[in-house]
């Protein structure tokens, strides 16, 4: 069979990833804020699906709200085993144009390449937007292909109370996308996800392509300290309980003791810590923070929950408080699939893109679908390794390299049948 | 001339205590709220203002909101120079029913104590109910008493912006307290304020009556540190500018450094902390925290704050983060008057009652009116040192022993006339 010339619309990928971006736009700073199952996804999903109509494929929705648009195969066989590009569409607050939008427009983009060409796969195309991967509003993140790859029961997961009271499965019903789909109904033969790095490396390395051969394990902790709120001006520090203060040293703690042990390899954050009465004159009477534990190798990274807990003891101890912790998340380091890690790196070189195999820092939907399905990821260089920022950049014609090394590894595994 | 027999009339002042604390109650807890020119500050003002009604004083109110009701003298000239009792009744968040509320209903039962008497005092007797005592919606605190003692500018003070962005000013007009005195036109000849201990001390040592001397000193800073915020799984930590781990830092150096170069005079608070954007997997972008620090002696006051701005030189230095910092409130330590300290303490001991001298640990409106008039307090124990809280405690017998004293010590002073 005679290799099809398929080429990619790179400047209408380009638009969309700019059109999608304006949707929940902030009032201010050039960033947007689309999080899971608001009405700003709900647009942000309304327009993916329109796009998806656009290219005449088969849209369909499953209960936990994922979204699939189908471009059937040459032969009916081809349609049973399809090969899933796919990645998210919600946001973080006050986010950049990229994360998860440019996985999921290139994978429109590469469907749209062979509707253009006229030419049928030997494989269904499966484009996948999966539900609230970021995890700002409803934990774990990563849910839809977490509930997808059969790691979450899809009741359970409908049933997440959020961080505004909010019930899962009642927003996704309101902003209608509740859809039918039994979640993992479509079993992928093989699964790509296309992702800017999120990281300094690339850029560092002055290289085009990263070939994503495994991912870092993952922790998440809600961390609540119970102390005494009283008189900032009249209790003697020795009879203090004070929340605040505890909460303090342990995120002075994660990172001096236990990133300290392992500064390589170890990550740890706390992205959110809120205080009650949170009143400059009282003295804190209770306190939530988040910690955020990484590291691809899952011995350390149990090491450094084990750390943490230890220090909770002590702290608790010494300050007279009380302390709870509670799992969000935890997800052990993924080696990704060597046969699609090599075909990756054989189309980078094929088109004369520098690129290395490198380690995913972030959590990806590839890592829930890799449970079900041969996966693997390919990255491109996100300027200042910033994301999660209005100033998350990568630019166009990386972009389009990304998506034309997709394109070459997706025709070449069709091929192949 | 012979002492008139003034009797208090203790179970009324009780049962206005609880009636006062059960205006702004909080759905849960116990608590109430009574936040400075909220409707439930209105609520509270509106009940203190009907009680001196109906003890047919002279109510007035001046243009910073503070509320006087006035028993007149025997004679014209008694009525020039009054003395003065007062305290305030606006309160934190979820507090108890005591701080503040308690010295000015005492001052009502003092007032009542006459009336019940029908005895006319040498000096007329003012009772102040001040504006903004606590500052938790607008800073400083104790703003009604520093702007009636001259120490800020009335016009100043109305264009205060509020935690919540509403103008003071505004807000006194909305409930219906913007009155027409100008701040200080009453000048007192004496004032006394009696109030809750808000710690531990005469509980510990079994006493009846704290006699006050001198009141610590008070710093308040906002500091605000600016990061970058990244994500949580890709950025090295050599790479972060994490906001909130500065902060933390910056509450840890504070307890272990600043308070543990003084721990027996020098006390550090941090009691509101708040991360932006807060989310579980991105570094903080920005942090801002309160820093409220005491001492009763000025210059190790003032090495106290010298410390926490080298350390935020430091700080910002190593982590590569911006630091502003913001000085809310600054008062220098306060030497109540000794002539009237001895007659407290005189009272005390003529009713039997055991005390002790003792300093402030809080801030108090007596320490404003110090400016413009001699000036002390009498404490009452609280039960486990706790205040700004439900769980705010004293017994009834000890809330009527200390108004014994404070009617003992008025009726003596207006004999001396």
């Amino acid at each position: 069979m005679p290799t099809p010339s398929l080429s990619l619309n790179a400047s209408l990928m380009l638009e969309q990833l700019r059109v999608l971006g304006t949707l929940g736009a902030d009032d201010a700073g050039g960033g947007r804020t689309r999080i899971a199952l608001t009405d700003a996804d709900k647009a942000g999903r309304d327009q993916v699906v329109q796009w998806m109509r656009d290219l005449q494929l088969d849209v369909r929705v499953d209960r936990i709200g994922n979204i699939f648009g189908i471009l059937p195969a040459a032969t009916e066989a081809g349609d049973r085993r399809p090969l899933m590009i796919g990645s998210h569409i919600d946001s973080v607050r006050n986010a950049g144009a990229l994360d998860g939008c440019y996985g999921v427009l290139a994978g429109l983009a590469i469907v749209r390449a062979y509707r253009d060409a006229d030419v049928r796969p030997a494989r269904a195309i499966v484009v996948g937007a999966f539900t609230n991967e970021e995890g700002v509003r409803y934990q774990p993140d990563m849910m839809g292909s977490l509930v997808y790859a059969g790691g979450l029961a899809v009741d359970e997961a409908l049933d997440t109370i959020g961080i505004d009271g909010t019930r899962l499965g009642d927003e996704l019903a309101r902003i209608g996308y509740a859809g039918d789909l039994e979640p993992g109904a479509l079993v992928p033969h093989e699964y790509l996800e296309l992702h800017i790095e999120q990281g300094p490396i690339l850029e560092a390395e002055n290289l085009c392509i990263g070939v994503v051969e495994n991912l870092q394990g993952i922790s998440w902790q809600r961390i609540t300290v119970h102390g005494v709120a009283n008189h900032a001006g009249t209790t003697p520090t020795r009879l203090r309980h004070d929340a605040g203060y505890a909460a303090s040293a342990i995120v002075a703690f994660l990172r001096e003791r236990v990133v300290g042990a392992a500064p390589e390899t170890t990550l740890a954050t706390t992205g959110s810590l809120r205080l009650e009465p949170d009143v400059v004159n009282v003295i804190p009477r209770k306190a939530t923070l988040t910690v955020d534990l990484r590291d691809p190798d899952e011995e350390r990274l149990r090491t450094a929950e084990k750390r943490l807990a230890d220090f909770l003891v002590e702290i608790a101890r010494r300050e007279g408080v009380r302390i709870d912790a509670e799992r969000l998340a935890r997800f052990e380091p993924v080696v990704f699939d060597a046969g699609l890690v090599e075909a990756i790196e054989a189309s980078a070189r094929r088109l004369g893109l520098s690129c290395r195999r490198m380690t995913s820092g972030a959590g990806h939907d590839a890592q829930m679908i890799s449970r079900i399905a041969p996966s693997a990821m390919i990255f491109v260089p996100s300027r200042e390794g910033i994301s999660h920022n209005p100033r998350e950049h990568t630019d166009d014609e990386q972009l389009v390299q990304g998506a034309q090394v997709l394109l070459d590894v997706v025709r070449r595994r069709l091929l192949a049948g």
